[in-house]
């Protein structure tokens, strides 16, 4: 699953940048043999903070040939105290223009990261996944926005007509932190906006499912799958190769 | 969307097959120019019989490298018959363990074309999405069945722990011909078998999304989508990459 870093020259950089006057770091993974510019992607970490599984979901999407900055949704300072880190992700929820702010200064960052081409889009992991959402619905004229065992509810419906980026949602069957009502609504919310969407389901998955890392049973509902791990990481790439086509 | 076939050697040939006393003629389709034996389809055609449409699906996926054989499940000298083909197929839906048997005809007849390597999946559209998915769920022994725009629901659920095949089903988000509850159905079926299932939502599309040449508004609720044709086109690829690796 983790890119083999020995078969490309994956440079791992740390990537400051500022939200107004909230200091974030990023960190920025690119191919630094690529001549060419390439698209972007702004990768948005899950309820954990920027750690090393959005680390290696980076890698992962840079090995394949993207400028991938991963994002910071909270505070420098914050990562590792799991608490803070909570109390910052709730108030951006509730919070929906907050975190829709704090996502485009990830975007306006990426922009400046060298070897993009201009275009751009947002993967987002569970919390994450709600972040990448919620630039579409916020109408981001960003190229696409994807959602992998994210969060599909919100209090901002996505606005007719108002959605130029194209969606793709990887959803776990099973996921007990997303209720079946909820996918219902976003496909409704999607088709009454008229976006390009997509959504997955992959059975047997529950939450979190490209955490490889997660200690079976550690958090209720969330495991490792790695066919739909698998299967999202495809159905990313063929995504991103549509649009960037 | 069609193979160039100019790129290939393509060889389309009649193939006749029985189903007990049933005469029926699929339509073989494979790379004569590939000196290895490769996995085969079964491609099962939708409401109007072995047509056109489901002529060109063959050669899309014999162009990609499998031995595909168009089956036939009406009896030979009924295509282009309209009243007469539906009736069939009433006749078929309404007797599913006569669909499935004709369908192993199929499989079977399949087995018998030269150069399969003995690896097969089934892969149907509307009408033949149910075939496919038929086989699906009376645990028929292939590798994968897969379904596009094709009905999901079903007097014969699958069985707990019962279907060996993986089972992929791409739908449009808007089909009028399969209502909402009929996927929520589904999912809880194929969860409750335990099937390794993937169901693809494809937003905007409706019935019908892959018939390049349906004309507009003929038949009610079924319209070309060249999105979804092409995206359920790769989503399909992968699915057989992966179960074929």
């Amino acid at each position: 699953m983790i890119p083999d870093d020995s078969s490309i020259n994956l440079a791992v950089t740390d990537w400051p940048y500022l939200d107004h006057d909230t200091p974030l770091t990023g960190v920025l993974c690119r191919d630094e043999s690529a001549s060419a510019a390439r698209p972007g992607i702004l990768l948005i970490h899950g309820g954990a903070g920027l750690d090393e599984h959005a680390r290696e979901q980076a890698r992962r999407y840079a090995a394949a040939g993207y400028v991938v900055l991963a994002g910071n949704m909270v505070g420098d300072g914050v990562a590792g105290d799991r608490d803070r880190v909570i109390g910052c992700l709730t108030t951006l929820r509730d919070n929906p223009a907050l975190m829709v702010r704090r996502a485009r200064a990830g975007l306006a960052a990426l922009s400046r990261c060298p070897g993009t081409d201009g275009r751009a889009v947002a993967i987002g992991f569970c919390f994450g996944g709600m972040v990448a959402l919620s630039l579409a619905r916020a109408g981001e004229p960003i190229a696409g926005a994807v959602s992998i065992h994210g969060s599909l509810a919100t209090s901002q419906r996505a606005q007719p007509g108002a959605v130029p980026a194209k969606v793709l949602a990887c959803h776990g069957a099973l996921d007990p932190h997303v209720p079946a009502g909820d996918v219902t609504a976003f496909a409704e919310e999607m088709s009454a906006a008229g976006a390009d969407w997509q959504l997955i389901l992959y059975g047997g998955a529950v939450h979190g499912f490209t955490h490889a890392h997660a200690r079976p049973g550690a958090i209720p509902g969330v495991a490792y799958d790695p066919r739909a791990d698998a299967r999202s990481f495809t159905a990313t790439s063929s995504f991103l190769a549509e649009i960037f086509a």
